[in-house]
């Protein structure tokens, strides 16, 4: 069967094929109208521009996969300001050689993902461009006291994470390298390539974390989500509230198969700084932290406290691995 | 001088210089919070991707204009549907090799237009692409008895264009024709280029229809904006609305110095077809319609009627010019 190509249909026609997507009611007009925010909600807005080749590529990504994790990244933004989602705006550039096939997938991802966590493909825009392009507009609603900001950690404060980092660090090299982890189970593999193929923001846990600090009204939790990588949320925090920290290396969260796969060094990089696990990272006075990490179970830890100064050092408390101080230059710098 | 390019500062350097175009309070966090919504109004949100050589070129647009110009197609989606401003996010694909200037003098161009409006870029992102792109979202506010929706439009309503059409049409041919329009006087040719350069989204006309219909509450107009040209938009009206039109050719309003230009055959064609003249066609009944315009000034006209039927036509009262049906076709497909 001979794929139609996305010049045969034209940028009306694929709009009218990628409509199903999206709400019957929403479809149509200048502009989505959404009428169900809640009074005393604020407006949460976030964006991200993905580029075939920079940000994905059919050599490890299907196109599904890389609509779902377009989609994850951004209400993953929401969950990391305490943000409920509104629906998401697709923008989309292609080449006119593009299948429309692989144009439905992307959507057909985008919408999988943004109907798992109960939200809309309310908009969006096509148009011809030398590379296949894809602009996600998020936007959600927050209560002002739910707010979770960056700048809000407080020394003394304990630093949770809501589960496993470096997962999907891994499962991209099994991707890459499928001769690689020979010996982790099927299972094993699977999972790790499934955190790397279709990662979860975690706004699940938002619910959990106001029932925890629900009678602690002054209690304005610091936290992100960590997209760039475990240091780097943690460094960013640190740096937008004016605070250091410290981090325990015993209780990472590492993937159970993590060590199997590499060295230690490299599974410790990829824990810090492998990124794109989209977990969040949170500051919460010890007690309630405790208690987080009691209600959210798995992978959740606490993995260090907030200190004074503006360093950020990860110790072991076992004396096998020497201080280290993290900085942001490990992680990724663009063009 | 040598012009520093965006690969020599990298994605954060860019940032960090991009961030003087966003209100502080708003600048660095996971996404952007907007407070100030009036409680009972829906949101509206509308989206756009631009791509370098498709939608605009150094040729014959500036990078401010170019900014400018995507700010004001996408303020004007949220007019079309009788909503006020909240803010616009921005994201930016640029090769390594475009100068830092530039991406700033887009960025001033975005931010002259949406402060213009009173309103701000709330949140972007911006990364390394083959190609440079913008992706432009907007969102607003409405309150839901002031949504204007296409599908609203019924027969024998007068329909109201808010101003001149061909306009920025003429101005693009002045820019890449210059020896055309010698004749034209200064101000003609700086009036038409501005059209081109500098379209004005009509947010000022909603306060002005509310105001023609408070004591009406049953009316909802119908509306859209004419960013792809007069025609389409009176088609997509009729086509969401299950109408037709009569169009009457000696009300259509030309900007003066278009039949001095080029042909009748063609100043007709640039009116109905030209597009991105971000005006609004409304259709009110017809007591209200001449309210409007009374109120408007400038080149506001009532240019027809809705009618029962499905054809949208084009009459010439004086009977120089045959009648003719408008269609679709004539206008833009892209790809």
């Amino acid at each position: 069967m001979v794929e139609q190509l996305v010049k045969e249909i034209g940028e009306q026609g694929l709009l009218a094929r990628l409509q199903r997507f999206c709400p019957a009611e929403i479809v149509g007009d200048d502009a989505a109208v959404i009428s169900y925010q809640e009074p005393g909600q604020s407006l949460v807005v976030t964006t991200d521009v993905l580029v075939d080749g920079v940000h994905f590529s059919d050599r490890t990504t299907s196109p599904e996969d890389a609509g779902w994790r377009a989609a994850a990244a951004n209400l993953s933004d929401l969950a990391a300001m305490g943000a409920s989602p509104l629906g998401i705006t697709v923008g989309l550039g292609v080449t006119g050689d593009t299948t429309v096939s692989w144009v439905e997938q992307i959507y057909q991802g985008l919408s999988d993902c943004v109907n798992h966590y109960n939200t809309d493909i309310v908009g969006g825009d096509v148009c011809r461009s030398p590379v296949n392009t894809l602009a996600i507009t998020a936007f959600g609603q927050v209560s002002p006291q739910h707010t979770l900001r960056r700048s809000a950690a407080q020394p003394g404060e304990a630093i949770v994470v809501t589960g496993v980092h470096g997962a999907s660090r891994s499962g991209l090299e099994l991707l890459l390298n499928p001769e690689l982890g020979q010996h982790l189970s099927d299972t094993e593999r699977r999972e790790l390539i499934q955190a790397h193929q279709r990662p979860k923001p975690r706004l699940d846990v938002l619910p959990i974390l106001w029932k925890v600090i629900e009678f602690q009204p002054s209690i304005s939790p610091a936290g992100m989500d960590s997209s760039d990588g475990l240091a780097d949320a943690v460094l960013q925090i640190c740096r937008a509230s004016g605070v250091g920290a410290e981090l325990d290396y015993s209780s990472l969260p590492f993937p159970p198969a993590l060590k199997q796969l590499v060295s230690s060094q490299t599974a410790l990089e990829w824990v810090l700084y492998g990124g794109e696990d989209f977990e969040l990272v949170l500051c919460l006075p010890p007690l309630l932290a405790e208690a987080l990490v009691a209600q959210l179970g798995g992978a959740s830890a606490i993995v260090g406290t907030i200190t004074t100064g503006t360093d950020v050092r990860l110790r072991d408390a076992s004396g096998v691995y020497p201080d280290e101080i993290l900085s942001l230059r490990r992680g990724f710098q663009h063009f």
